[in-house]
């Protein structure tokens, strides 16, 4: 079946060049022939995640963005400030694929057992470079969807759920009673909310707007915490003190909201405690996993002695759980794919839609809660 | 020989009120009476450590200091903010004594054999309350001196020293290859030094001034980074790069400081390394183990998804490693109190001019680099 497939194939790439410019385009890329392990994946649905904007366009200067190609071969180009050039200064001259994950029909296999039962399945996929007719990947870096699930359903299976799985998961591995989560009301945080009231982990949520706390308590959340409300920090250090919750992840990243869970965190434990000079003893953590905010991460004093903040990257996650762990969060995704793990997406793209300026400035529009859907087919 | 005994002694005391004053005193407290473990040391030199100054004027506005009592009996009263109430908001109506550690010589023992064999000697100790003319431990808490050291030499065994040694033991516990120090020119950095040296562990040293850089380098120290000069950040770079440091001790706290040592730990991780876009997977860390800097921690992005930073207690490093542990340091301390683990003061005091304003004023000058001790029965 692979020699019905063309030579070439349209694949999105990311550019930084020495002069300071970030250049985006559409570019023809050989196909590949499978290994013996691999097969090659036509692309039909492949989301727009944070993790991959930082990729596409990283610190770029988006004002300056223009397409000095076609509608259909769009050539964009964006300026890039010094500060932003120092931040990238590692991936100069690398022209990039983008696309973390995504989903579509296997069109190619390799001579493997495991790889040549996949042939004509739909199946999702981690691994980069989704952005693209096609992606050639290992065996073991997909699953086969379910008959019923289309590639939009499995378009997200990795990020986001395994994602949200984590954080009960590392909760328990580091010894935490109950979970905090900001951004709460994203698509992550809505399965992170199923999974905790499927699971009994009390989770506190932080939001920003009384629609996003209806979104939460329409799934049945609890605790939820609007950070814009005169009452934040009171209210905050009730539901902590509550749920004796130890353990926070953060999206957002800069600013004064990871000092405040920590700050709140200690008032909670203090409640009611003996004095003691040095604060509690009990560790508090915040991970930040997001950086929704690129100001400075914040942390005052009054937070005790037994804080910690640090980077939370799924990777490491994944290698800290082992292959067989893996295996059981990867199960649930796909048992519960249509449920727990449905994504929302606010719009479906073609691949050179999503190089056009004014859309990809809207997806590139952080706190609009949009979420875009590329499918390189249209 | 406790029959020679007064009945109550002075003993420095500090106080919160609810109406919003830091009241600071010479109270008379009843001599205690040992139990069949305790001894009882009549203090002959405590220092000023700034972990004293926490608990003595905590975030008293000390332009406000009077004394409302007299030079001999002074009664210390300074006002305090509305956010300095809420910071100390736990201790206030507590009168608590002040004084981490102490020397002297022991004066009353219990009845069982190691309190008994003290009797006559003089010993160090940990415990507080040692800014008083005596001090009623269990001793397990106190280490007797060498024959030839005084209470002076023996003052400061255990808060510096031991910090000191904790942190190359915290680096090979968490498997880091070097070390950073920030405030590195502070009696505790020049001991950390000379525990580097003996030990072959790489220390990149950051201080303020030419004349901190003199004094480390006249103790052999190799890597010196001055935080003043326009070319910090490049040479903060060039010493990571050079001894591989991702674990660094850090006094300040407060400002940009821990922010840099984590961007410069990334950005020597990343030298000649492939892009990825998360940046280096070495675990980097900062523990704050002081706030000489009570502004918040400001850590920017740029520093990859491997950081964290913390707080350090030496408590809780103590705990960890327990009794075994705890004696192997201990042992070191006393082998070597008066070379590696001397420490310097600009000036002894008594117990009444630790309590005059101007003093006070002085010791509590964080920068200044001045260091005090204080002879109860001066």
């Amino acid at each position: 079946m692979a020699d019905t497939l063309p030579d070439a194939f349209r694949q999105l790439r990311t550019l930084v060049t020495e002069d300071g410019k970030l250049k985006l385009s559409l570019d023809k890329v050989a196909m590949p022939t499978p290994g013996e392990g691999d097969i090659v994946i036509r692309v039909e649905a492949t989301p727009i995640n944070p993790s991959d904007l930082g990729l596409l366009v990283g610190a770029a200067d988006l004002s300056t963005l223009k397409n000095e190609g076609s509608k259909d071969d769009p050539k964009l180009v964006a300026n890039i400030s010094g500060a932003g050039m120092r931040a990238m200064q590692a991936r100069v001259g690398q022209s990039l694929g983008v696309g973390n994950e995504g989903a579509g029909t296997v069109v190619a296999a390799g001579s493997s057992d495991a790889a040549q039962a996949l042939m004509g399945k739909k199946v999702t996929g981690l691994g980069g470079e989704f952005y693209g007719e096609y992606r050639m990947l290992n065996v073991a870096q997909v699953m086969e969807l379910p008959e019923d699930a289309s590639a939009r359903d499995g378009a997200s299976c990795f990020v986001n759920p395994l994602t949200a799985l984590s954080f009960p998961e590392t909760m328990r591995m580091e010894g935490h009673k109950a979970l905090i989560h900001t951004a709460a009301a994203s698509n992550l945080g809505q399965m992170l909310n199923k999974i905790c009231i499927a699971d009994g982990v009390d989770l506190v949520n932080i939001v920003r707007k009384p629609e996003q706390e209806k979104i939460l308590r329409d799934i049945g959340a609890k605790h939820i915490v609007n950070s814009s409300s005169d009452t934040f920090m009171e209210d905050l250090i009730a539901a902590i003190a509550e749920t004796k919750a130890t353990l926070a992840f953060d999206a957002v990243g800069g600013g004064p909201l990871a000092g405040q869970l920590l700050t709140a965190m200690e008032a909670a434990a203090n409640m009611g405690a003996e004095y003691s000079r040095y604060g509690s003893a009990d560790p508090k953590h915040v991970y930040i996993y997001g950086r929704l905010d690129l100001s400075p991460t914040m942390i005052p004093p009054g937070v005790g002695m037994a804080w910690s903040a640090g980077g939370y990257l799924l990777t490491y996650f994944l290698q800290k759980i082992g292959s067989e762990g893996r295996e059981k969060l990867r199960k649930r995704v796909m048992d519960e794919l249509k449920t727990t793990f449905a994504s929302h997406y606010t719009d479906e793209i073609s691949l050179a839609d999503a190089l056009d300026p004014e859309t990809l400035k809207r997806y590139d529009a952080k706190k609009t809660g949009e979420k875009f859907l590329i499918n390189p087919t249209l």
